[in-house]
């Protein structure tokens, strides 16, 4: 089967035997494939990267212990949890400290014809929700992980700092909560007025993002940090400490919420698709990812022996 | 009469005519001060400060509006807020917008034989509790702030780094509380281990002391800023965000708690004094606070006349 290999930067097409399912674990085939920003940060270094990654995915379970999984389209969550840790027993795997996670840390991605991934990771896609829209159930849930940590009034202004891909979702999915969401970011250069906001979202993936967001912030305000930067920040803390800001990291959510949200009507994420390539076009869809002003690029699944396919 | 005075960096002491009390303030004499880490920023320059230092005192009332106040020994919040505005309304004029502060924004502090505050920022000392007990108000009420901030269950264990005079009451406020407290400092170098508790107050007064404090919290755990670091600090983001770590600023707080806690006899703030100085003696008084292992420095008001008095 085909899968795509990175290392050392370098994003490449191999031909592989389909790997093997364990007990609990379910076989999927790739249907649909979202390249996210970390995807973009792993090619350059982060974590010291080698190996297949994706983690944003939709795919149909080709095999499986439970037979109800077996042809049914299944979105995953990332995170490989031990199940007998005390964050796993408190439905905190996500923070599991054995955990392995799809496509970032040892356990081969998603951007591959076949993967494996444990059963408890997957959730059944409805049937009306279309692959371009479960593909983006990740980056929703990640989105939706912010209303599980901080309770924020409907009605209430957000400023969502950063119009990439994670902080358009983030900003559809306030939005749909019923925030008075304003975006700010490369596209929409309007500059804020300071201290302005009880809540702010960073979602720059800037070193400086941090700073203008706790300008932003009222005083007893939330700061969001969703964007995972290479490297250090500098950050002067007297404003934080003076105005009693708290600044909440904010990583991976619940699907459960994400799924119900792309059920339903309020989110549009298919205008984010900036770009369609075949899985045996990764290092075309990377090169794209990578270009500024580029939103989602999605890979699509082979669908069985098609040109740039491999027999194995 | 006699008065402290702080300006690029010499401390001296001036004469001047008593302060004239304004309708709805107190004028107060000072009993005892104590000079804090943010006097000794003032005089490195910290908020570009010219004038009379002090923000922890315990005074007698000489005059006032309010004739049950008249006589009585008091301690002072330092936040003069403006008393209309939303947050003066919200009980949160600490961080009202037009507030200045005693002894360090616009309004003279109390490290003088008179001063003035108004009558709403008083709070009647017990009795029993004496003046060098009373002094603590502030940094005790400043540490109660932690707890009016975040939900730290009693048992819990709580790390607090940094060893000075804030470090040392805030261990002491959170063990009344009813955590389980761990010290870490200069005096106590020994090496906690990372990533072992849900809250850590970082309170070293140092610019690496947010990177350690990091580095010890579990993930979902809770980092309590209590330091005002002067400058930038540099900080890697990624664990903040993937191990979702909220951090908290945290500055002035609640003087009723702080009364409280000082009127009963779980705090030993007394043995935290390192030397007492009369109020003519401030230059050494401020020497002596800077010097390394100092903790709480006094200053004794003049009781009326002494050497070193002036007659104005």
């Amino acid at each position: 089967m085909l899968a795509v290999h990175l290392e050392n930067g370098v994003v490449s097409i191999v031909c592989r035997p389909r790997p093997r399912r364990l007990k609990g674990f379910a076989l999927i085939r790739l249907l649909c494939g979202g390249i996210c920003n970390t995807d973009l940060e792993l090619q350059r270094g982060y974590y010291g990267f080698r190996g297949v990654p994706g983690h944003e995915f939709v795919g149909r379970v080709v095999e499986a212990d439970s037979p109800v999984l077996v042809g049914r389209r299944v979105v995953g969550e990332i995170n490989l949890a031990c199940g007998g840790c005390d964050w796993c027993r408190r439905g905190l795997g996500r923070h599991c400290p054995r955990r392995s996670v799809l496509g970032i840390v040892r356990h081969p991605g998603a951007f591959q014809e076949f993967f494996v991934l444990p059963e408890r990771n997957l959730h059944v896609v409805p049937d009306h929700v279309s692959d371009e829209r479960a593909v983006f159930a990740e980056p929703v849930a990640a989105a939706c992980e912010i209303l599980d940590q901080v309770r924020i009034p409907r009605g209430a202004p957000v400023a969502v700092l950063g119009d990439g891909k994670l902080g358009r979702i983030i900003a559809q999915v306030l939005a749909a909560h019923g925030a008075e969401v304003h975006l700010f970011g490369r596209q929409k250069p309007r500059r804020p007025s300071s201290a302005a906001f009880n809540w702010v979202v960073e979602a720059t993936g800037a070193p400086e993002g941090l700073r203008q967001a706790v300008a932003l912030t009222r005083p007893r305000g939330t700061v969001i940090l969703k964007s995972t930067v290479h490297g250090e920040v500098s950050l002067d803390t007297a404003p934080v400490v003076v105005n009693e800001i708290s600044l909440v990291g904010s990583r991976c959510g619940r699907f459960e919420p994400a799924l119900k949200l792309l059920a339903g009507r309020k989110l549009r994420v298919e205008k984010m698709i900036s770009a369609r390539f075949s899985l045996s076009e990764a290092p075309q869809a990377f090169a794209r990812a990578a270009q500024a002003g580029t939103l989602k690029v999605l890979m699509l699944g082979q669908g069985g022996g098609g040109p740039g396919s491999c027999a194995a």
